[in-house]
């Protein structure tokens, strides 16, 4: 199939998702809790998640309808998520609006976050399958690690030795799992084999790993208005990127100081330019290095799809790796 | 059967929950999140909540091991609810130990409370039962019943009318529908009949009810060292509380100037005395109003049991409601 075709599918199941995300929020009581969950799921986002699932299902041969709550409750689960990091990570916006503990209040937006996290499970329960306990048991066992990630990540920030293998077990499971979850699911309920699930979970796994690859690389490299935040925040916030802590590995001598005295001392941090932390990684090929692991990690999650149906679904899903990567060339 | 049989009983169960409460948190790592967890869990409780699930369970025929998962995961959400509970409350400690927020921080209240959550859906999926999507169900809609609860409540904290019906109805759902809810889960889980399962729930509703309006009163009546907290908190906090409420409706002239002054302005609020309230709510049978509530609603709640077989569990469930509203008397 052309790209336009993919395309159109792409929008038309964006819309669906969005349809299912406005009618599951009905109450208008309490004001504060809905308007807040409202104020979430209506700001937008690239519901790559949702997508991964539906795309996933109809690959192993399954019905979009099956899907459909199931990616609506993945796409809950990830907003829950960003509810409470926001809360975390002191973050004033997402998105270019508000966060809802900065137009609310902390109350707000630890609730909103409980209550989009409840509407994940009951979206995930309108979903027609007779898989229910192992899918029910995948969100579940996704979202505990999600938790654990986020408390890795924390602790990240307080330690000054974060090496690459730290690094990746902690993305992996702050990030990689929901990527990784998504497509599994779909093909749980999508009554996929045991080893079209096994191949979809690799499929996921390694393209949530290449997509956190990216985003490290576009903080450095994108331009503002493509990206929709500020160039170089994670060097800013003094973030343990794959970028730093390679360049960290792979620095000597002064330059070696400079890169570990912003971990050090949050004050040196802010006096190192983002400009002179960037021509480090590109002094030390961090740039072609991170883009490198993009590369593997995309080979060997186009290489999971190889084992199921060659259909368009299966073949969207390998254009889809592509569109999501498509921001680095 | 004796009250010593009872006891014993009671004392087994708690038992079991507590090695469950205690097994469920295995890792390590990360630290903070784990221990977090740890902190929580162990820090005791009645575990009302799990009982009644067993109980209820028990009573419809069905056996305690089947029970015994599903009531550690009302007790790991009703723990959930407790500490981001405590966040919004600014509560310094619980059970005579920091709460988590204050132990450690905000992040990891935040965090220990969505895990809390993910462990109670972990926990209610080892339950073996034919009906595990109602199981979920219930679950999750009277998890997200209790959000909106508390939401309310937060709503109620910045109003200055709050009438007897709208306090009702936010306590039945901020702490009503736990308890309503742990009877129903056993029913279910149980395998009762549609009949059973209902007046269970109807149990639960009003044992919920009498629970809630005990513990009112208990702010103002018990003894500190009975109580294990300080003895008005709930007027010096300027909670309204069905006390409060009722005291505020019968009330006139200066009387009812000096509550209203308490919910208008909280440095008034500081200058009452907890005598000169108490006081005001003796004047006006306040405290007969509440007893009496709580005498109509325990009535009401052993009446649903009637319906049920009339075997050892079912004759505990009538004797547990009345010691956990003995405290009274």
């Amino acid at each position: 199939m052309s790209a336009a075709v993919y395309y159109n599918k792409l929008q038309e199941l964006h819309r669906m998702i969005d349809l299912r995300l406005r009618s599951i929020v009905k109450e208008r009581e309490p004001k504060d809790l809905s308007d807040g969950c409202r104020h979430v799921l209506s700001a937008g986002g690239k519901r790559v998640r949702s997508t991964l699932v539906v795309l996933a299902c109809e690959a192993v041969g399954g019905s979009m309808r099956s899907a459909l709550d199931a990616g609506t409750a993945v796409e809950l689960l990830h907003n829950f998520t960003l509810v409470h990091d926001d809360i975390m990570d002191n973050a004033a916006s997402r998105r270019g609006k508000p966060t809802v503990h900065t137009k609310w209040d902390l109350n707000n937006g630890v609730l909103v976050g409980d209550v989009l996290l409840g509407l994940a499970y009951r979206s995930l329960l309108r979903t027609r399958t007779k898989q229910l306990h192992r899918s029910v048991e995948l969100l579940t066992n996704s979202f505990l690690e999600v938790c654990k990630g986020q408390a890795l990540d924390l602790e990240f920030e307080r330690r000054s030795r974060v090496t690459v293998k730290d690094y990746f077990r902690m993305i992996e499971m702050k990030t990689g799992r929901m990527i990784s979850m998504s497509a599994e699911l779909g093909a749980i309920v999508g009554n996929g084999s045991e080893q079209q699930i096994r191949s979809l979970r690799s499929f996921g796994h390694y393209l949530g790993r290449a997509f956190q690859l990216q985003d490290d690389l576009l903080d450095v490299v994108a331009d503002e208005k493509h990206l929709g935040k500020t160039i170089g925040g994670d060097i800013v916030a003094g973030k343990k990127t794959f970028l730093f802590i390679k360049a960290v590995e792979r620095a000597a001598g002064n330059d070696k100081k400079i890169l570990e005295g912003i971990v050090k001392n949050r004050r040196a941090a802010k006096k190192t330019s983002v400009a002179a932390v960037t021509a480090l990684y590109r002094k030390y090929g961090v740039l072609e290095a991170t883009e490198d692991q993009i590369r593997r990690n995309t080979v060997r999650a186009t290489a999971a799809l190889t084992v199921l149906p060659d259909n368009s679904s299966t073949r969207m899903l390998h254009w889809f790796s592509g569109i999501l990567l498509q921001r680095i060339s």
